[in-house]
């Protein structure tokens, strides 16, 4: 068995190992013990934070605390309402076209990966989907240019995701276009700046770089959120959440508490500078390792590689179930692609320190010579 | 200052105290400290229970102990599919009517309180809703007998909801009628043994009997979910959550988790035999206390008062403040009745112990001599 040994320092508590789950993700140590202390009874207020009314004082400070750290993060402008919802990125899928789709009935998608791919077919079942570009002929292992896009004239929108989680692939530039953009940034958001003016909406699942599965964040201009159909249910409609400031019906109240956790950790560290700079050296760092090897492979095109998700084959998939069980004894945990693409996958999300990928390089290096 | 004295001993640590709030209700602190214990790392896995896949080993069968458990605790016949969702009741207020009025385009419900009025104003912007009973003329103080609700020909199903949480208004015998049923049972599931063959459909928010907020339990009858539309999006349709086994996209898999400690719980005390003894015990000792006072009232019909949400008045609604933050000194919180009945109200759901209520009616009784 290939036991790589300079892991063996008592690094952390309770054997905490490096997770480079695709999401659920790695939270921040930090987060969890902090979570943990107050578990019992938040702030001297007699319970658990999961356990109060969301609309009591206790409450309403930590969502609001929570959405304006948010807001600093991201450099959010004035105009754009920041919402706390359920659902996953999926259910944004049906929402966005039920909110935006009631007048020319159609809009314009990108399938660059199996998240686009999902929404696109979501949507289909709401309005007409025009896709007007597509990697799908070659394996995603690209993100079709947006100068090439030829968008519809009756197109209400035209929605595209940044980041692809199973492919690994990105955009690197925000698409400019004359159309209301949307994008489903699940597993890029708050990896590094974003200029939020240019998206009419954005919306993320949290379970990557903002917390624990179950809560969705939607960035929103308020002018596109307004021209929404107002004939669908209140619980479709992004102004009636924003109306109740995301508390239409009871909002998942220990995941918002959570992000807002997560959201001060980020600030603490250095905020989304910090970020930027370390997940392009840890993307960077692997990558680099993978294409000086000739037995780890990574088929994405350069400038569509993703600085979250790092897809990579060995040269013999034979040897796939040999490096998964090795990498677990070796303290480096799902690392198994997905299983509609195969091979691995490290996700590198920000709770993933640079220590974490250069102990993930050196397992590499060692399997590769003992089975290369 | 009204100091009531007995309740001075250590009872609990982290100085927790008795928590009335109607949802997100209080959980049993031996649940909290089990969560608390494995936060860090859960089942020597190397990660928190958060940080995993859904579709991981670890977390698969977390997720199917919860359901098994709920199965054997609510003795759910093999007939009918549990789902784990989200977006809580509201929206299954939207997922009923999209599921199940496309072919009749029509349904009858039942207004007994705000939570199905809610219900009612959602499924009118889907299909024409037929309310073909109410007690709102009479301030929602009772429940309309299913023996006098004159069902439609054409209904698709009939809604109502057995306990109107913010009223505390409740059905104790299950509507015996020729439709299928639907209900919205969030604030009475697993207070005591419920007959599920009687229902086509049962849904729950979990923030009072079950877990925290942001999960959503869905029982249906599967040969009712196979009627269901086939035209909608798949976040909206019952059958691609069954499919996939309530993992059509990331669940919200920490409260998942906590509801299985929670049936856990439920099963370790003794099933909901124990609980509906304890329940009924609980609203008696409170009921009888408030009936026997010339200070307090409760106007729900007898025969239509629930055992979970027990609102109440006091005789000069200017000491509502004072009764407030004295009880609050007393340890016994989230007393306030909802803002649209204004009150009192005590939620004591599983979690709240005979004691909490006990000192609860010690309090009343004390206040009552000091101010009454």
């Amino acid at each position: 068995m290939c036991k790589h040994t300079s892991r063996r320092k008592p690094r952390r508590l309770n054997m905490r190992k490096w997770n480079f789950c695709a999401g659920p993700a790695a939270i921040s140590e930090d987060v969890l013990q902090e979570v943990k202390s107050e578990l019992l009874e938040f702030n001297n207020s007699g319970a658990s934070i999961m356990e109060i009314s969301h609309r009591s004082e206790v409450y309403s400070s930590v969502a609001r605390e929570a959405k304006s750290d948010l807001i600093e993060i991201l450099s959010i402008p004035d105009n754009y309402e920041v919402l706390f919802l359920q659902g996953g990125a999926t259910h944004q899928f049906s929402m966005a076209p039920y909110n935006f789709g009631h007048n020319t009935k159609e809009a314009d998608y990108i399938l660059s990966g199996t998240w686009s791919k999902k929404a696109i077919a979501e949507a289909s079942k709401i309005i007409k989907v025009n896709t007007i570009a597509t990697s799908e002929g070659k394996s995603f292992s690209y993100a079709p240019d947006y100068k090439d896009w030829s968008i519809s004239d009756n197109a209400a929108y035209v929605h595209y995701c940044p980041n692809e989680t199973i492919q690994g692939v990105a955009y690197h530039e925000i698409p400019n276009i004359n159309k209301p953009l949307i994008a489903d940034a699940s597993s890029v958001i708050l990896s590094e700046p974003l200029d939020v003016n240019k998206f009419s909406l954005i919306y993320a699942g949290a379970q990557k770089n903002i917390g624990p599965a179950g809560l969705t964040i939607v960035i929103i201009d308020r002018d596109f959120m307004e021209y929404g159909n107002p004939n669908i249910p209140n619980i479709l409609k992004y102004s009636e959440h924003s109306l109740s400031e995301s508390m239409l019906n009871t909002p998942p109240t220990f995941a918002w508490y959570m992000a807002g956790k997560v959201f001060k950790w980020i600030k603490d560290s250095g905020g989304l500078d910090y970020f930027k700079t370390q997940n392009h050296k840890k993307a960077s760092k692997l990558y680099e390792f993978i294409d000086n090897s000739s037995f780890y492979s990574n088929n994405v095109d350069l400038v569509n590689r993703s600085i979250m998700n790092v897809p990579f084959l060995l040269a013999n998939d034979d040897l796939d179930k040999t490096f998964l069980s090795e990498a677990e004894d070796n303290e480096l945990l799902n690392l198994k692609g997905h299983r509609s693409v195969g091979g691995m996958r490290a996700s590198i999300y920000n709770a993933m320190p640079l220590e974490g990928v250069e102990e993930l390089i050196k397992f590499m290096e060692h399997f590769e010579s003992s089975y290369g």
